[in-house]
Formats: structure tokens, C-alpha cells, sequence
């Protein structure tokens, strides 16, 4: 099975590409899908709906984990945000992919088995669970990757759970 | 020119759309595009995306203009308004439309003349200005006529200014 991890963001959305057999998890990509500042809103959302357009094509995924989205404080990023996510999720959904979310402490406690680890043990962990030679730069490649790896243990009955509604 | 004007919204979006030729206004369609509560998220953008698409095949609008979002208590309803409201935004950005978007005080003042009017006031104007036989129902798609109006005043080169940056 091929599992998208997607990291939501609206200036960097990060992404990571995993494959499971059984309990074996290969990496298969990772990286960012960035949208410029001095860039229109419109624009920036479509480049993102296009970028998840084209990953989906070229890595045919079974599913897509996404991290739900804590508060913001700042309202404008929270909404831009929010749009980015949706447009995420729409190319995914109309790519046929199941679609799963988890909180950032579900994927802490899923890769590194405590809830509460911090970005480096996150990152060290990834590292060694995908047997890749160095943690994967830029972060939120990384973190795309700790949410892939997140939905494929939870794989199984329970992930129903986990579908976003 | 014909302008589309959308109140955007996850539940309920509302469309309006007009003609106008000089000061000359004519009301073309308006509606609402509904998502079922039970249906999940992903499936529910998908909708309001193809509904926006299929409003842009069929009348052909020249500008969209849009309602900016207000601030909500209810940070989940927020979010769902934000990125309904993206895949509404998206779908207008693939169609080359040029966009706009209206504080809910600058409709006001620029339909009624004043910025602190009611939704009766609102709607007065609105059948009033388009020389409709009744209020439009329901109140989203009347909403989203008057935010059509509202750009049809401001067209101009002052209306650069409310492009969606």
C-alpha cells in the first residue's frame, strides 16, 4: 500500500510518500510544495491543488493521512491555512483516496510512543523507522513522513476511526 | 458584464448573478449550493467545488465577488467556512476569473448607503435595484445578490483595490 502523508500548510505544505508491506515501511519521497508570498490568495490555492494534483499522479497513493489543524491564534493564517487544507483535500478526494487525519499528539505517540516528544526525537525516530541516511530536510518533509508512518501502524479496523468526517 | 456574487458558507453557500450594462442592473440567477450534515468533509467540498464549476460553465461570469469571512467564535465552523470557501475561490481561479472580495460593511454602505443596514434594509434594496417582483429566497442567495451589486457599483479602477490578494 502507498500512503501520502501530508503536512497542511499554505505557504509550505510538506508531503511524504511511504510504502507499507505487512509491517515494512520503505520511503518513497519526500518534500514541500511551496506558494510565494507576494503571490494572489487564488493563485497560491491553485498552485497547491495542482502540486497535490500532480503527487497523486505520479505516486498513484491507496490513502492520504493529513494532520488536523491545531488553533491558530492568528485568525488570517488560521482561515489561509484552513482554505490551503481544503483544496488538499478536495484534489485527494477527487483522486478516489481514503482520507484519515490525527492530531499532532496521536502522530507523536503512534511514531515515537509518547505524546508529548519533541521535534527531534519525532525526527530521529522517522529516521530510523524509514532507514533513510540523514532526517529529511526541509521540516515539514520530515513531519509528512512522521504522519505517514503515524497512519500506517494505526492500519486496520480501528483507522475507520480516523476517516475524516 | 456579468458578475457572480457568492456569500460563501460550508452548509449553505448562496450565489447571485447579474448583468450589467452601464448602471443598468438585471438579476440573471440566483441560488444556493447545499451540503448534507451527514455527508463527510471531503465529499462536501467536492460538492460546493463542482457546484461552483457548473454555475461558471452555465452563465459565464466575468468577475466573482466575494464575501470576506468574519471572524467566528466557533473555531470548527470557521474552519469549514475557510476552506469551503477556498474550493469556491479555487474553482474561480481555474475558470480565469477576475476576483473581489467586499467586507459585509462596504455591501451595506454600497447597496443601501449605509454601512450599519439590516438583512431587511439589505434586501429591500436588492429588489429594489433589480427590480424584483419579491425578496429572493433563501436569505444566502438574496445575500449573494446584493455582494453582486455591491461590485457592479464599485467597477471602476477603484475596484483594483478589492482584488483577492
Amino acid at each position: 500500500m502507498i500512503i501520502l502523508g501530508i503536512d497542511p500548510g499554505y505557504a509550505i505544505l510538506g508531503y511524504g510518500v511511504i510504502g507499507t508491506e505487512g509491517s515494512k515501511l520503505t520511503a518513497i519521497d519526500c518534500g514541500v510544495i511551496e506558494t510565494a508570498a507576494k503571490t494572489p490568495f487564488p493563485d497560491r490555492l491553485e498552485r497547491l491543488y495542482e502540486g497535490m494534483r500532480a503527487l497523486i499522479t505520479k505516486f498513484k497513493p491507496d490513502h492520504a493521512a493529513f494532520e488536523e489543524l491545531f488553533f491558530y491564534r492568528n485568525t488570517t493564517t488560521a482561515m489561509q491555512v484552513a482554505a490551503a487544507r481544503g483544496v488538499a483535500i478536495l484534489a485527494a478526494r477527487q483522486a478516489g483516496l481514503a482520507l484519515y487525519e490525527y492530531t499532532p499528539m496521536e502522530i507523536k505517540l503512534s511514531v515515537t510512543g509518547d505524546g508529548h516528544a519533541d521535534k527531534l526525537q519525532m525526527q530521529q525516530m522517522v529516521k530510523l523507522l524509514l532507514k533513510l541516511s540523514r532526517v529529511p530536510k526541509p521540516d515539514d518533509a520530515a513531519d509528512a513522513l512522521g504522519i505517514a508512518v503515524c497512519h500506517a501502524n494505526m492500519i486496520g479496523p480501528a483507522c475507520e476511526n480516523y476517516l475524516i468526517k
